[in-house]
């Protein structure tokens, strides 16, 4: 990525540290703009917090030795698992061992000399869609991530809203069906069991297949993408599974718009790179669920950000301790 | 209602007005209690605001002029509507005619010469239940109430959750089935259209049918109180029901948890006197569909209040401002 040349030079910087599964991504931002590379970290490459911990604070000496460096005032951090957010302590991660109950601000703290926040990495993509992406300006927003599987994260009367056990905003797992496919948490009908990347693609093939398109049903690299462009170019099938995938994401977000009642819905991730073919159909089956009094100060909004979301809002969480 | 003599006499106290379709109620609380007997007025004998107004500034006269009426500061009223309680202007009400865009707050204050606050119904009941029954001491909580309809309340970090537009808290319009019962506004498979009053004896009498049971099919008196007396003494069809129940309200009830990880689910309403045959199986359906980070902290309880939450609860938020 380049840096943003027109940024103004005057303005407080901030580490974002988008802590994932395969990789650690590490940039620099100043509110809405990345202000220079990423660099990554392979998460493999550090058995445990020490080495990792050590290796982000290598990474933020070299942003703080180049020009521009002088201005760093925070660090922030997202990870993929239960954070709280208030005493910096890490309860666990997921699919990354050796990060349980870890005073996790406290560390980057002192392994950076920087002040520093942390939180799940859904809140930090949810955090940047709100104070500088599609959401910016709303009190009350549900952002929905789509993807492998389905995260979401929400922002409620101005604040980010997290739970008792900072484990808030779980759109995923909202039934759907009470009588549907199973889930990992013996919940039944979970959103992300129809939606998820690869149920988008079997229902394709299953499609395809129903309606004799035998070749189209086998295609290895059938995907959501394949399927956007299938679609905007008029494949019935492809509409079909969009128009489906759309009933899905209304049913869901219909619930949790009566339940919540926001002003904006950011859809974000992969799968809602799928553009008009998405958005067209699920606003209109959304809206058609709902009444005025909801949908009178409703919209639907593709996210501003893609995979930088996590470090754009870890940085301004950073720079909210700063 | 008898007044509670054991009441300390220095508290302040405030009017509570629970404004329903049918009759209006008034009482005098202070905290957790009633202090007096409550007044009842006939919603249709006044034809709009300003003779309704009257009559319930008639009766707060005659409290302040009672023993103890000293001590009245201020007064809350809950309305059957949209209402933004910031601004005290109710938008409409459903089922009452006449009470569209008033500033009703300004004129309950007029009216009566109390400091006012208004807000719907349905905060002001989880408002009684958080401020001074069930849900006492939590931040993060979930009120539901089961009846005729499926109505509900959120606190969220340690307020009343009212939404964008003051409509949030609809848990009976979630979702349980994407392919499910039309309801009124477009949205398919609503939680009340499986779990209302009408509902479960329609459930009763089609599993008394099935089972071929055509006389208690056709009991005149089938309700959900003869339901929950005859599964507690074993039978089979009743159980079956409360079963059912507890499984639509376990499906949308863990939505709700995944969304807004709460730690108190209050129940309250009618159909929540069923007491054990409906808490066991809902308490045991609904964390079999969460993991722990979820249900470490979760508890589902009765609601303490019944018929006298509106009054109790628009008496605290009174307070609030007096």
């Amino acid at each position: 990525m380049k840096a943003t040349s027109s940024h103004p030079s005057h303005l407080p910087l901030a580490v974002g540290v988008d802590f994932g599964g395969t990789s650690v991504k590490i940039g620099l931002a100043s509110g809405a703009e990345l202000t220079g590379p990423v660099e990554s970290l392979r998460t493999s490459d550090h058995p445990g917090p020490k080495s990792m911990l050590r290796a982000i604070a290598d990474v933020v000496d070299r942003f703080r030795q180049a020009p521009g460096g002088e201005r760093i005032r925070a660090i922030g951090m997202g990870v993929p698992g239960v954070v709280d957010h208030q005493s910096g302590i890490c309860a666990h991660l997921t699919n990354v061992e050796g990060w349980n109950n870890l005073p996790l601000r406290d560390l980057l703290q002192e392994a950076t000399g920087l002040p520093a926040a942390v939180d799940n990495d859904a809140n930090c993509a949810t955090n940047a869609e709100w104070r500088h992406g599609a959401a910016k300006g709303h009190r009350h927003v549900i952002v929905i991530t789509l993807g492998t599987g389905v995260g979401g994260g929400l922002v409620l009367d101005g604040h980010l809203y997290r739970g008792a056990t900072f484990a808030a905003g779980e759109i995923g797992h909202v039934s759907v069906d009470f009588r549907g496919v199973p889930g990992p948490h013996g919940n039944v009908g979970a959103l992300e069991r129809y939606v998820g990347n690869r149920q988008i693609v079997d229902m394709a093939r299953h499609l395809y297949s129903e309606a004799g398109q035998s070749e189209a049903a086998m295609n290895d690299d059938l995907s959501p993408r394949l399927l956007a462009q299938a679609a905007t170019k008029g494949d019935a099938v492809a509409l079909e599974v969009w128009d489906r995938v759309s009933h899905y994401l209304a049913t869901a977000l219909a619930g949790s718009v009566y339940l919540l009642n926001p002003e904006a819905i950011v859809i974000g991730g992969g799968v809602a790179q799928a553009g008009a073919v998405l958005f067209e159909p699920l606003q209109k089956m959304l809206f058609g669920m709902l009444p005025t009094e909801f949908t009178s100060i409703l919209r639907i909004l593709p996210a501003r950000y893609g995979n930088t979301a996590g470090i754009i809002g870890s940085a301004a969480l950073g720079l909210e301790v700063a």
